[in-house]
């Protein structure tokens, strides 16, 4: 009843983009009122209903963190299970007990008055979601702390909202995978993408293949007891674990302790680099199914979830073409390409899943036909879509979009369900605006220059294009398909001290695109939350923040580090691939540099490119004094760099872009003081300008000092 | 034949003060030289002899934190085990397997010239402990990174040096065991003292009664292959994991879950809160020791080490003296005391634990007799020192002591093995020079004021009043009985975010004086080395530093951290048993408070009395002015506090203090300007300062502004 009277009370139109709450994801509907519920240590949870033990679990650590945020003593703790209490501060009624499975109900109501806060929820699953969003309008006044009015329903808009971690690259270890968990559901992710199997290790134990931990793992690996803490602690939260063994291709792991099901004899050890390798299992052979049979069944049994990722990427073929045996198989079985062959290898793949009762989920590799450009162009402009893809793949897999639009839309257009993660690879340190302009349902106002996939762009300009015209690609059972989107935490370049600022905040933008409206898509406001969220990630666990520091202290040696900490926020690791060029960062190097400290998308870089615009907006004001102290700190802050850093070989890249930023201030002075005298030496000021470029790298020590673009813009100005 | 050119070339007397080097704990024996190893991408390590493989384990973990440290692109990572390499960088030569038990040689020689590292040692765990020392050498200039040139033979002075943490009180998950391992190796600690069952909880699974860790942990426990996992941890870094099952008190959680067993009926819950209660183990009944046996046996299994702790401390015979049967008997078995009647109880528990081949390890109750204060003097006077404690103890236990010196004292003269805990409880928030100054061997130079422990001083001033006239308590004989210490982290007031601050970096004294010479006691050199280590433990993962600004944060809301962190370096949380007085901090209260990111030993609390003791020493000098900005940096930062707390209720405790040092602050500069204008106005200045310290209590927020002595010897210099 409840529920319907707040269906009346907000209208669809009414959501709000943020104002005055620090909420991120943001609700499907909210209505803020001036209403202030005191939280007081009389504070109480009482739940009626249907529901799931981890509803009180997640009540009981809801309590713990309002004392931790508060500070208050709390009388009561406990929630007890055996009588609902009426008067509870906060009284939570859950109908039935939630699944945690694709396409599970999140839904909630959430409402605050000023004498209770009410939760309604359809599963206890949705009572968790609103528990966090309660968490995030704790407000605090002269008076102590309350939580703020409001009257909220609120569901997800996708059903799938996932984080990938890989484990072959740098192992994460337990703490990081719980900390990552208690962080997703902070921001309402769903599902962990578990990627276990690579060239340079598989990582978690086998009871039937003990040789592939104990060989194949360099010692790192998950017990089975240990997945199924994860899973545990998983479920507790609302999120799924999905497991992916990456396969045919990306399996030098496995091919050193079985180098028999190898498409070409070698020797096979380890890899200790990053990229694309040759070696890839040989799909003609029966040995190799059965194999598969056996280890595929025990991992399926581990991992409850109804979704089993089998990989399918990056498989170049070489293997298979210099091998007769398979060419000939090939030849005799009508699979005239690598692909074909792949999907054979898949078809075989499910069905030894399908015996576990697993659903596929792949990389867009298993559905995509290869096709030439101009050929691939053509069927889609044809609307020939069925054309796109390989006949034959089983119409209950689940495609996940990496490569481009082209994917998605094929998968869409040909009846397959997607989720979208190309625009969400964290690891390629984009800032959080670019991920969060990337909607997994391509529409023409957000549109993401891809990022440079060779050999796999064949018609994606064209999608775009017609997007930008306002052509409605999708029917709206279509866009139905596409059923969510993954970040990716591609761990080469990230080790356990620095996965979360690899992940957060950024990643927090990425899941209110998954979650909330599309219609909320105001980045300077999302923004304004994610610096607000990022406190409640750290609380936590996670140690995006407080690893700056630390990092720095080791760079350091005795120095202090605070000039040091101001070069570092100006600064951003470069972008994309490009690292993976430098070929020393290997699994084996250090990853305690400048380029692993800084972040993508730095608040004071923020903050100084707003100042700049402010300035250039408004005119010569109240912006100059803030401009020309800027500029003042960072060449003061030069001259102590240049004293701290004598014997501490690792601050090279601090010096070298401090010297930028100092060369840069001066130019930036100059300009304030001839602007204030009312000069124009615009032109003399942005060759200088260029010469500085020119002659400094913007980048070193894989860092870019990213003040570049608005040092221009202001001399242009 | 390199270990006898060594000893000829050290001197006993040799060692230094750690000058130029952080090491921490000092070598035994140590002689600089000028040599610099320098430390490039071609180093590598080679080990020879009868090695464990936890030896090539450590030397490639070794590899990975130096890589860490200097950023350098290693060629070689892996140690090949196959074969010696006479020309590595760094050659280990191990002759025997070590394991890892009381008494096993951790000795090692090191030395490091400019093109060669070597370490020779008894035993892989010798070579650990100096793959350590190695790594504290590390030293930079303006050519890179290299080894400090040094000839070191080391061994420990205790060959029990142990840390003891609490798990029922706030459960310490696997991560903060495992990183304060790490911790505890990087500064030679050998023993972790896992205490797991008392009042509040039973922490542990047992498969014989599951009921234990189901109903009796709160949900939070370690199943027992964490436990084996945490074993194997430590053995790798040579670290033997001790268990403690606190019997017959500190029983609650064990008889929540078998009333039958204990000396009184009563509805039992787990506490949970903190201190001494009834509850205690029915000793009478024969059930009573057929549980033990069944749960002692099945703990014994579970943790490898010889030695098992039973506790038996704080036993304060209440439940015993309501139970008629149990009276009955005790008189009928000539039983005439709690304590003999607890020794009864130990000697049952010994006999279980013997068939699992263990020795027993206790608090002193469990040697100490019962006695009026006269008597106990007056044995102790008499040398009558066998009358002091129980009869027919066996002699292999050994006695923890931590009521203070009677027990130790009494243990050694009666042929009883012990380590000493009193002065090292690190949970009293103690400073570090007060642990470094208490010396398991009590001598005249160091003697520590004991706290407050009520019942038991019976005669330890008498002991004091001996030893610093200079009286030998203790034969050479009786001195070696005295194996060592233990730090006990007791967790009443900890959670898993502020365990690292209250054991680091103090406890790294404690380490040193466990390992080192008893001659190594400059406490200023040692607190520069402390400084040091440190960073060093944080690197291993220590969360002691970088969790102030997070949890500043917390409490700071949308608020900058900095003005707020600069009170909270200046006060100090309240000493010994104070914050136990506020029975609102139970288990479930919050620790996430102004009380709870102060520490016991802050570095910029011993700077500004080192600069009062300074100006104090040295005159109207050049300190004049240091003091003078340290005043006005007071009085800014006040102007600043009073302006960001407006909504922030939880900071409460920090303005206070900051008023109170804003006042101090005003006091100071007035002393300086009339000092320096030759004006004599003390007298005026002390009473202003007696004011300011009646009104403003020294504590708030339970913790203590710490600057007041040295303002007060500056007003009276």
């Amino acid at each position: 009843m409840r529920l319907f009277f707040l269906s009346c009370l907000i209208s669809l139109c009414s959501f709000i983009n943020g104002q005055d709450v620090g909420l991120m994801p943001m609700p499907e509907k909210i209505v803020l009122t001036s209403s202030r519920f005191r939280i007081n240590n009389e504070f109480n949870i009482s739940i009626q209903g249907n529901a799931h033990e981890r509803l009180y679990k997640e009540a009981k650590r809801f309590n713990q963190r309002l004392a931790e945020m508060t500070g208050i003593f709390m009388k009561t703790w406990n929630i007890d299970s055996s009588r609902f209490n009426a008067n509870a501060s906060l009284a939570i009624h859950s109908k039935n007990k939630g699944i945690v499975q694709l396409g599970m109900n999140e839904s909630y109501a959430l409402s605050i008055s000023d004498n209770k806060v009410m939760i309604e929820a359809e599963t206890d699953i949705g009572g968790i979601r609103a528990l966090e969003t309660l968490l995030q309008l704790i407000n605090s006044d002269k008076d102590g702390f309350y939580f703020s009015g409001a009257e909220i329903i609120d569901q997800p808009r996708f059903a799938w909202r996932g984080l990938l971690i890989s484990q072959p690259y740098h192992f994460m270890p337990m703490d990081v995978i719980k900390r990552t968990l208690d962080a997703m559901a902070l921001v309402k992710l769903n599902v962990l993408h578990f990627y276990i199997s690579d060239d340079q290790a598989y990582s978690i134990e086998s009871k039937k293949f003990p040789a592939l931990h104990t060989l194949a793992s360099n010692g790192e690996y998950f017990t089975q007891e240990q997945i199924r803490e994860i899973i545990s602690y998983a479920d507790q939260r609302g999120i799924r674990v999905v497991p992916e063994l990456d396969l045919p291709g990306h399996s030098t792991a496995i091919l050193t302790v079985f180098p028999q099901l190898a498409s070409i004899k070698r020797d096979y050890v380890l890899q200790d680099h990053w990229g694309v390798f040759d070696p890839t299992m040989d799909p003609t052979r029966e040995e190799t199914y059965l194999f598969l049979d056996t280890l595929l069944s025990e991992v399926a049994s581990l991992f409850p979830d109804q979704y089993f990722h089998i990989g399918g990427d990056e498989n170049n073929g070489n293997d298979w073409a210099k091998n007769d045996s398979i060419q000939r198989f090939m030849k005799s079985n009508g699979l005239n390409s690598t692909v074909a062959l792949q999907n054979y290898f898949n078809k075989r793949i499910q069905g030894i899943l399908k015996k576990s009762d697993k659903h596929i989920i792949g990389w867009d590799e298993i559905l995509m036909k290869e096709l030439k450009n101009g050929q691939a162009k053509e069927f889609f402009e044809k609307e020939q879509y069925q054309e796109l893809i390989q006949a034959d793949v089983p119409k209950d897999i689940v495609i996940q979009s990496w490569r481009g639009m082209e994917a998605l839309l094929s998968a869409a257009k040909n009846g397959y369900r997607s989720i979208l993660s190309k625009g969400y690879y964290i690891d390629l340190m984009q800032p959080a605006w670019y991920h969060y302009s990337n909607d997994p349902i391509p529409n023409n106002n957000k549109i993401i220059i891809p990022d440079s996939e060779a050999n796999f762009n064949r018609f994606e300009s064209t999608i775009i294009d017609k997007i930008k015209k306002g052509v409605k690609l999708l029917t709206p059972a279509e866009e139905k398909s596409i059923i969510g989107g993954e970040a990716t935490m591609w761990t080469e370049h990230v080790t356990p001290e620095t996965i979360d600022s690899r992940i957060w905040p950024r990643t927090a933008a990425i899941a209110e695109r998954l979650w909330s409206p599309a219609s909320i898509n105001n980045v300077e406001d999302m923004y304004r939350r994610m610096d607000i969220i990022s406190s409640h990630l750290e609380w936590v666990g996670s140690t995006h923040l407080k690893n700056k520091q630390m990092m720095l202290r080791r760079l350091a040696g005795p120095n202090e580090v605070s000039s040091l900490e101001m070069v570092v926020d100006l600064v951003e690791p470069v972008k994309g691939y490009q690292r993976n060029k430098a070929d020393n960062f290997t699994k084996y190097a250090p990853y305690t540099l400048l380029v692993d400290i800084a972040v993508a998308d730095s608040k004071k870089l923020r903050d100084f490119r707003r100042l700049v615009e402010g300035y250039i907006k408004i005119g010569n004001s109240s912006k100059y004094q803030a401009l020309e102290s800027v500029f003042k700190e960072w060449q003061n802050n030069h001259q102590q760099i240049k004293q701290v850093t004598q014997n501490s070989p690792l601050l090279a890249p601090i010096i070298f872009h401090s010297t930028s930023l100092n060369l840069l201030a001066e130019l930036g002075l100059k300009y304030l003081s001839k602007r204030s005298n009312g000069e124009n030496m615009k032109d003399n000021l942005l060759n200088e300008f260029n010469t500085i470029k020119l002659s400094r790298s913007v980048e070193n020590g894989h860092c870019e000092l990213m003040v570049f673009e608005s040092i221009e813009k202001l001399l242009q100005y």
